[in-house]
């Protein structure tokens, strides 16, 4: 029984679920939440290492000044484009505080991101759910006209892995007169991004992490990229010190240490295609993706079956227990060796 | 000109205004935003230190578990009783959207932390700033009426140092229907906390932070105490990975380390005394402080006067420009040589 002196809204719903953590130190092949396979970057525990006692002691700087310019520096736009959170979950609520009023509505192209409608409802928003047109495309003409304050885009998208062509969303951003917010969280691993849409249209937020790109999950470090009059907007309504000095320093040297990234990146694309024609050939319907994840079918269509079956064979992967998705599993791309597990134990149980 | 697709809300609003923060490495007697003034213990700075890189490439515990058990195990309550938070800020925005509703009324006596109506602000509720009695006393009778959803009670309170007996504390949340969050961002500098609130009244939630205590400022951790039921209700509205690795495993460490915070507290309190004597000694009015600063009006009752000349002289209190507070200067208990140095500097501008 919920206390009577909880918001109703808050009573009544439940929350977000994120994906399971198994203990450190547990042996699994965890597949299940996009982190990305390598360690990061040296340069950023090097960075953890040496923070001085006294960047503890002492309040962090509230904007977090050096990550902005080297961020800024990386995108080639001023500071004052970027607002800093505490993961791009920080910032996805912010937003949501920041153009969403109660009573207002935020839609997105649905199947998406779970986390969305749960920031809605944390809002006493309305969440507008508009079906992807056939073969994972933007519904533009819907998404324009929904009377939305705000939509939510995530491309690439999750759980599809799809990719909706920057001059597609640009239809969009020049069609919507709310706010459009592209969550980039994996356009690392895509072919392009929609980052040169902030200065066409005011009215674009893009917003990007650093746990999957930068194998920095643990750390909690996000960013969001706009006009700097919205950007000065947002920074009314986040925490006055929603990033801390040792997330700052290490974000900061994860985002110069740009080499590093890229490797990565390279690694998980070329293994996102190995595993997908793999899969293809076990049987597997899978659709084209360009995040570091993929979404597909198993050839009978039992998702949750798969799921459990590779559960057991201390292979974790995401299943989503909802009527579009229940026949599929998303896979996170991991090392070679990963990789390979996942493939052998697909096949053993195909056998 | 804010864009047209931002909430009307916070168009209209300005942001909290943090205390200056100088950059690292200028060099300032900074008493103006509260920070312990020694250094966190060792045993966190090696946590951090030691922190596998495998804990920043994959997401952190979501409830921050380790942290919940070593916290529990101090205040010999189970970890379902304690949420954790990027900061008590963290904890106090977790708060408002769990128990103040859109429309709805959060009330604090006041003045206080100047937080607690944007917070308010950012939900679309209603502000009522109930004035504190004489000397500091507990408005209970009007807070209990006040038909709030929620009142925060900071205590000791900021920026006046002041501090309210539980047992005047324990009479208001008998009294009172609503939420009663109690915020203890400074009772470790005080003679008495209200942590056995928690298990008499169902409608109690403490707030810590260890930003001061615990001389982690920079970190970003704080904690809510209540009733496993309230707690699991807040865990609804919080990020879901809100806390990240680096800052659990420094938390864990510092609050397993009672000795070395609890020296730091005694030096504040002793030299509390002596910078409360010498400064009545001066002329001044200094309130009876039970936090890690005083709340003290200068002779001729000239606060801004008085934080401007020392600025100058390379000292930063905090001035608070308001009606009833702009007559006096928060200052901070550093370590001797800050309070030597600032009470020289305050001679010096009375001789």
């Amino acid at each position: 029984m919920s206390p009577k002196f909880v918001r109703k809204s808050i009573r009544e719903m439940s929350g977000y679920e994120p994906g399971e953590q198994p203990a450190a130190g547990t042996r699994w092949v965890k597949l299940n939440t996009n982190e990305n396979p390598f360690p990061p970057s040296e340069k950023v525990m090097r960075a953890i290492r040496d923070l001085p006692a006294e960047s503890l002691r002492r309040y962090p700087p509230p904007l977090a000044d050096a990550f902005r310019a080297a961020a800024g520096r990386m995108l080639r736009i001023g500071p004052e484009w970027i607002i800093a959170g505490n993961g791009s979950d920080d910032i996805l609520t912010i937003a949501t505080r920041t153009f969403v009023p109660p009573g207002g509505t935020l839609a997105f192209p649905s199947p998406t991101y779970s986390l969305y409608p749960v920031l809605a409802r944390l809002e006493d928003a309305k969440s507008l759910a508009i079906p992807w047109e056939k073969d994972w495309s933007l519904p533009v003409a819907a998404l324009a006209a929904s009377g939305a304050e705000a939509i939510y885009l995530a491309n690439p998208n999750a759980p599809s892995g799809t990719f909706v062509a920057p001059a597609k969303v640009a239809e969009l951003a020049g069609a919507f007169s709310g706010l459009l917010l592209i969550d980039e969280a994996y356009a690392d691993f895509a072919e392009g991004n929609c980052l040169a849409l902030v200065t066409r249209f005011a009215n674009v937020v893009i917003v990007r992490t650093l746990s999957k790109a930068y194998s920095l999950a643990g750390l909690r470090f996000g960013y969001g990229v706009a006009k700097p009059d919205v950007i000065a907007e947002m920074m009314k309504v986040k925490d006055s010190y929603n990033c801390d000095a040792v997330s700052i320093a290490a974000a900061t040297a994860a985002i110069e240490d740009q080499d590093h990234a890229r490797q990565g990146w390279e690694h998980v694309r070329s293994e996102r295609r190995r595993v997908s024609q793999e899969l293809t050939r076990l049987g597997w319907n899978v659709i084209p993706s360009q995040a570091n994840f993929i979404f597909a079918t198993p050839p009978l269509g039992d998702g949750k079956g798969v799921y459990r079956a590779l559960k057991e064979k201390g292979i974790l992967v995401r299943h989503f227990d909802l009527p579009d998705l229940s026949r599929s599993v998303r896979i996170t791309i991991g090392t070679v060796e990963d990789n390979n597990a996942l493939l052998a134990a697909v096949g053993r149980l195909q056998e």
